[in-house]
């Protein structure tokens, strides 16, 4: 009883290259950019103009974050395993969960299960208020407010926001989004601003981006950022270094005995 | 004894990210595309306008290759841990080693190692023979070069050479990489044409990308079309179709005991 | 403000190294087996005699499950990176995720949040019928019962619990994880026996091991049998047979346009 | 044009789990401990006891070696995915490369290459002359011999041969293996002792494991062991403040701009 199996993202044939319908040599290269190609495989249709802008300014955003934990976890793999560096980069990626990157997942989905349907009018004040009292009820952290470093303002939501509203996608999940934020503020008393991974969520669920693979963005931009530590690493080699510090703080209780 | 331990690529204050130099905000943001971002990772600085056709047509050209080992490798991984989605495409990568991705590495330090400095004139044919030359001396496979299905040209190589040379980038690597082309049909007796690899290694070395990270140009470029196979593994999952068959085939001669 | 970092694992001098506070020359290398390590990596303490038993027993009721989608994700990633064997294991455990060898973790948690404290006297009667009705309310499915193809009964849970007995191990979470089924079978009225995930569960929980790390024991224990498929691999190659195959089916529709 | 594909590690009837021929439940669970599933996933057999001691003592000096790269790579991930352990412990193995586990696999294959047939006499003393001679020809590093921390003796190599030795195990790979280090330290006029490496490896070679699956060894201990440091990470803390140092140090240089 066997279930057929099917994709209908690529073949070949002896002289051509399909991708998503499209011929790769005639159709593509020389004239489709790589985040082009990106929003691509994410709906199945090349981006317009203004879909390009807003959707590569949020790629763009989740590629370098500098020296994170998930850079460290690369840097460490090319230093035992120089010869394999997709590996490093796989290392690099395996991080990338519910922490860091995975929280524009959860964005994403708060705002897409508030707005199933974002051509009709949504009353984002009122779903914003409650989105706020239940994550308070639940205890949980409302995903996309707040950051540790970037006080009062993450730079990069207003400027995320910004790009979204020269391109025309300035709707309604990008409102809501901005009133979680002020609710949350009412509700924590304290300064709670759309973060990059709010702002990220909320353009990407305006270009019709489905919750459950906005992980994705950030997973394909990373990789971009870890292949240039991993070139770092190569020029100018820490992670011996950090290495044999945590090392040797981490075992001096022991060897002193 | 401590060594220092130091990065370029990027740092954070409260109210700025700064990346190789830029203002993350002011100057990426909205400017700069995906692929763009990649070329500055990997060389410090923003292509020119030609660059960047030029390496978005490599890169794009990496992003897709249909029903590979490694995009099933990520699917079978979604499929015991959907939660972790970066986990899949990082299960993915790991693949890209010596036998597919890896063998661009090959062929671009073939090329490189020919003409260390590709703006004093080279003799390229007489390199291209010596290096089919010491190939086949050592019985190992010239890289960049023949394909099992793309017979007898693989599209993808006319096309790149073509893109290169109206950008300007048509020097002594891509006439090397043809020429070593001849070279082994002459000394092998069969067609053997550039394939994509070569091309795309040829392409790399005249962007003056070093062979040590253009291994790394795939992996990112196929870190983009893995979350595509995700993404088609959510919606029309062929993973435990194909286990089920497999297991039932691979073990068919123990049950029947 | 730095604060301290510190490990208690292991540490070496010159002459010395030391484990969990053992010398491992003197003290471990040939007297202690690769399981009792496992065990000692898992409490800080080498087991006893009966604690072996046990714990050998689950781990290695881990390794091996056949053609799992692990193993042909480890299989596809040595196909194309045979150079990086470890990175092909890597890849088969990144799917070791929520719906295999994760859902030991669940079954864990249910049964050591329903008995905190073990040594006090538990009404297991009471609290499995509470945890199906939990389950059943928020329509979830109760971990650690029923299996798709071992039926009536999945022959490790048995085997587990003798053992188990065997060895003074026959406690409250085996009693528990027992009575979870058979409420769970008169809940839904249909067979639903202990199976292996729910025994390795109760065991475990009766070794003492916190949920937490429960799911450790399987990836440890994967790690072995992916070894053993990807040396089937070496010897008797099947991933790239079952890429072709997955590959003409699935793109069929579109080649014969 | 289809190839059968075919496994013979495991399978299951409804009743029945079958693990290269034997019943896992009343076969093997309750009997064969951890390691020694572990021998059988590599030789298709159980081992003997003496085998099993050997054995056993190799794998375990591989389990534990403190804070490396794999382990600080492990424990980065840990903290951006705590939901997905499994990944955080393939992050860790990615790194087991050419550089350190890795190397085992060289010292086993220089050993078994240089004695393809250990049932016939070998002229160990001629052969390791020669091999040191083609390692110093090409400039290459002679594997499994000296170590930058355990001076003048790496511990666990005495202690592996005597394991071997009182086991029946001192063939011609270990005799060969100490007068490699015998030549080296000749040829090279400094101390350059059998490190854990080359003891492994030559017990590895006595117990006739093919050096291609040498290094499986290594990464099957070493997820015992990165388990432990993840449970570690989980109860005491480090990724983040070797992260947060590493930072602040390394673009130190950036801020002050």
């Amino acid at each position: 009883m066997r279930k057929p199996i099917r994709t209908d993202i690529a073949w070949s044939t002896t002289d051509r290259i399909t991708v998503k319908g499209f011929d790769l040599c005639r159709d593509i290269l020389g004239g489709v950019s790589l985040g082009d190609m990106a929003f691509l495989e994410l709906t199945d249709r090349l981006p317009t103009a203004k879909e390009s802008v807003a959707f590569n300014a949020i790629a763009v955003t989740l590629v370098e974050h500098g020296l994170t934990p998930s850079a460290i976890a690369a840097r460490m793999t090319y230093t035992g395993a120089p010869e394999a560096m997709q590996a490093a980069v796989a290392a690099g990626l395996c991080g990338l969960g519910s922490v860091f990157v995975g929280s524009m997942e959860t964005a994403a989905r708060m705002l897409q299960e508030a707005i199933p349907n974002p051509s009709k009018k949504a009353e984002t004040e009122k779903l914003a208020r409650e989105i706020v009292e239940r994550f308070q009820a639940r205890k949980q952290v409302v995903p996309g407010i707040g950051h540790p470093l970037h006080k009062p303002v993450d730079p990069r939501a207003p400027r995320l926001f910004e790009i979204a509203a020269e391109n025309g996608f300035d709707g309604p999940y990008i409102k809501l989004m901005k009133q979680v934020a002020q609710q949350a503020e009412t509700a924590y008393g304290k300064s709670l601003p759309v973060n990059a991974t709010g702002a990220i969520a909320a353009v990407a669920s305006e270009l019709k981006l489905p919750w459950r693979i906005v992980r994705g963005i950030g997973v394909m931009a990373r990789a971009i950022g870890l292949v240039g530590h991993i070139r770092e690493e190569m020029r100018e080699p820490m992670a011996r270094e950090i290495k044999t510090r945590a090392e040797e703080e981490a075992t001096a209780h022991l060897r002193s005995r």
